[in-house]
């Protein structure tokens, strides 16, 4: 056994361990946010007065995604929405938005996510989005990024190959994103698309990874908003950074797109405002 | 036993057969439409070059409903997007829209619908709304509007009690419905309620009988996008009308709202324009 092939299986023991944890860590947040999740529909629902179902559901979901990761790599640092970043000198960080899209979450629609994004030093390496009412977890870990649905065998994803603006299925959660000349840049894209649809959150960055939209186009994101969703998108094959084509790793101004060339010609748009 | 029993149990046995026939048709369609949406996703998706996967879908779907309905009542009229019309002496009509929410389904996201009411001459007494990737069927049906999900027991739905509009969780499918002064009206109503999101087509309607969201308004619906939500969302509770408080079920411009108070609210600010 040469040290190449030494090297490639601890690797892959290394991506067992980070799969396994945000694996468990999506399962333990899902008891959390599925009961909290349309409360209308819920016979099991008691709400107090004053009590605020999501609010709680974010933290607690937190909570046990915390304690996941602490309980298999207790040395890595955590940053998390909604309670304090836990520091220490490992290289590794888990960024975690336990609800992304709360909008979606509190009208009932199933395109909320929760976000697990994993960053070695600079660079996040692992990422996965679960939507637990559709039971669906998109996993982007070493070179590939998976779908698997209630458990199912993970099949690969790979966006489209849509080059031009005039082919390309848009999608951005709403165009209350943007503003002035941000906004016009903005609608200008979305006469150019062959269709643009909002609403989706994390969910269309998703559907991107897997070919079923070709671009997403949003403003003023934070970083955990979109560290999960890097690796998901790069290793389907598509491409993401910030209007302007810095790294996407920090949040801001997004553009992904299923090709380079789709890229460019969305950025073209965007990156002048 | 008296005449008032006897008929109770007549109209039991007919609100049976009419939901034997509404599931049965929704699972026939189930068949055709699954697979058709996110081809991205389906392994065995084999498409020839210039195969259109929804229109097919759309069709095929139409032509397994009309099939089941048939089968069950030959004699009732049917009203069919994609087919023509089957016209009869019969007082009762089937009104079908096999894939309500097309841009939905050709972005992978599960809020489409298949949609079928039934008529007895110009009222609409029952009405389906099933969107088989979630496994969600919403019924409504007798004085009942039920929720069910994978075949699970149904659940009774119930609207919220919202009755201003500073409270109102609005959705629509998207803002470019309107043009003009109404989109003007539109984006005042968006401006008074608490939250406002797009992107849900016949899924936001179900939403609000369960009691998730509060208010729908939409301009320039068919019959088919609207006639088999009415009894949903009455029975749940709700009222519906067009803008200016006619009924709804020959499409047009529509207020769906939780309450009579808050429908009345949406009206007075839709309905001047």
């Amino acid at each position: 056994m040469d040290i190449s092939t030494n090297t490639s299986i601890i690797h892959n023991i290394e991506e067992t361990a980070f799969e396994r944890t945000l694996l468990d860590a999506i399962n333990a947040a899902a008891k959390v946010t599925l009961p909290a999740f349309r409360s209308g529909l819920s016979v099991d629902n008691k709400l107090d007065e004053g009590f605020d179902p999501v609010t709680q559901a974010d933290k607690e979901a937190e909570q046990v995604i915390r304690q996941v990761i602490e309980g298999a790599f207790p040395h890595h640092m955590i940053i998390g929405e909604e309670h304090a970043t836990k520091q220490t000198d490992s290289p590794f960080s888990w960024i975690i938005d336990p609800i992304d899209g709360t909008r979606a979450f509190i009208t009932g629609v199933p395109v909320w996510g929760t976000l697990i994004g994993i960053a070695h030093k600079e660079k996040i390496f692992a990422g996965i989005m679960a939507q637990p009412f559709t039971g669906e977890v998109f996993l982007g870990l070493g070179s590939k990024s998976t779908y698997s649905r209630f458990g199912s065998d993970p099949k690969n994803l790979t966006t489209s190959k849509v080059q031009n603006l005039d082919e390309a299925r848009l999608m951005t959660t709403t165009p209350a994103l943007f503003e002035g000349e941000q906004l016009q840049a903005y609608l200008n894209l979305e006469k150019q698309v062959r269709l643009a649809r909002y609403g989706c959150d994390c969910y269309a960055y998703c559907l991107l990874a897997a070919g079923e939209i070709d671009l997403v186009v949003e403003a003023g994101l934070n970083i955990y908003d979109i560290a999960a969703l890097i690796p998901i998108i790069e290793n389907a094959g598509g491409t993401i950074t910030t209007f302007d084509g810095s790294p996407a790793d920090k949040g801001g101004n997004i553009i992904a797109a299923a090709t380079p060339q789709l890229h460019r010609a969305a950025m073209d748009i965007m990156a002048k405002k």
